[in-house]
């Protein structure tokens, strides 16, 4: 049982986890922590949280566990906030999509006490956004990735394990660099790739018709473009160099069809989508 | 009425606008052609087509209206060997997803009686094929664009659109260059993307788990990857110039997310991300 759980950042993260706890029956008090009180009123009068505080220092007191869900690039002022003012047995960890960025600003802000931050990435999330999106399933039969370091204590490990289990997430683990190309590579991306092509449709001409003509693979392909813009700024200056690599070696793969087609190479096309059509099927499922 | 309906090439699409016909009462006779005999037996079992015919020659005499639904790159081939055997008074049309290309070998194929020909495509279509895919609802609510030429007659073209509005079809109308320009932006360049896209996660040393991880955007984003490898290859032979003018612009746009994170640009980013969210917000709707 998790007595007192302090959510720093009450959004679509911070409150389905606090959902989900409460539906399993294994949290007491949930304290919402965050800078807009007016979404802080609403998120106690949803029942999602139990009480809450605009001051960080305020909010870890006297928590069993701490988790940061705030955008990447308010990470570093979270941690700041909360130094000197975390027990030596509250357990920390955070949602961030990004952990090189995250446990750099953690191990600055935490100190001596960075042994009792557990880095954490539940692999979920919609295009919506806001406490009152929140929702207990969220995390069902979902991944966690978890990158603890070498420093990390085992103790504080499990507290989070247990907890995102009792959320119905199953739990994975990585190191910090492998989580960040393995993100950047099916998450980070795929989004830098949706935004460009509805960005590029935009500057065309014909872009009222354009999205008029859109078919259900083109709502498919670009719905990720809906995605919280801050977040995505946030993932980009916190894991920028992989993005960039990849997003180099995905141009290379682009030419090879665009020369393909300029040299009306049939073989060439029929081939390369004959290969990336029985990938992804036999590794995703024609789904 | 249609008394006799003729198909050339009974897959997802032939087949769905032979079960929707039926299902109005719109059509006495469905006369199935294809290269494969196994394919038609299945339709005549399935009660999606009535008879069916290997000979093209054969297939279209007596008919009302011809439905060409082949491959593009098998176009230029059904319409040399139904030549000197379309009556008078027959309708020809076609559902090819470019325009320009099946109008040329149209006009080549059909001599005077290409003033018999409408140019058409359904804006509907699904990632599995094959006459056994086929459904009644395919074209339910959704676009059918007519691309007809000065030439073409206005009584064909009448038949076209009867035919399609039972099918629960909209009818829209466009010039040849034009639907090919907004078809690039709209189904061919996304397509393009997608295949690239997991091509290239296939390339990388990391790549079963990287689908491991890949969360419900990912599988979003990648769906139309599954699409049929001959369709899409014929389409890039067919609508190749637009097609590589589209793909220059999408790498310029991506360029631009590069360039701000290799600066470090976070308001430029924000901006970026912020527009397109907002255009497909407004466009399409956050779904």
């Amino acid at each position: 049982m998790i007595k007192r759980l302090t959510i720093i950042g009450a959004g679509l993260i911070g409150g389905s986890l606090a959902l989900a706890l409460k539906q399993a029956g294994a949290v007491e008090h949930v304290v919402g922590c965050g800078r807009n009180i007016d979404n802080l009123k609403k998120g106690v009068e949803l029942g999602v949280i139990d009480s809450y505080q605009s001051s960080i220092a305020e909010a870890v007191k006297g928590a069993d566990i701490v988790v940061v869900a705030v955008p990447l690039g308010a990470m570093e002022s979270a941690f700041e906030q909360m130094k000197g003012h975390i027990a030596e047995d509250t357990v920390i960890t955070d949602a961030g999509s990004a952990k090189g960025s995250v446990v750099a600003v953690a191990r600055a802000g935490l100190g001596l006490q960075f042994q009792q931050f557990v880095p954490a990435h539940p692999i979920a999330g919609a295009e919506k956004s806001g406490i009152e999106a929140g929702y207990a399933e969220l995390f069902q039969n979902r991944r966690v990735i978890l990158t603890p370091l070498d420093e990390t204590i085992q103790p504080a490990i499990q507290r989070v394990v247990d907890m995102w289990q009792q959320c119905g997430a199953h739990i994975e683990y990585m190191s910090v660099e492998h989580h960040d190309k393995v993100l950047a590579a099916t998450s980070h991306l795929p989004h830098m790739l949706a935004y460009a092509m509805v960005n590029y449709l935009s500057s065309l001409n014909e872009h009222d018709e354009i999205f008029k003509y859109a078919a259900g693979g083109f709502r498919d392909f670009t719905r990720i473009a809906s995605s919280d813009p801050v977040m995505w700024r946030d993932v980009c200056l916190s894991n920028g160099d992989t993005l960039l690599q990849f997003i180099e070696g995905y141009k290379n793969e682009l030419d090879m069809i665009s020369s393909a087609i300029k040299t009306n190479d049939a073989d060439a096309l029929l081939a390369l989508f004959g290969k990336a059509k029985s990938e992804r099927d036999s590794l995703i499922g024609n789904c």
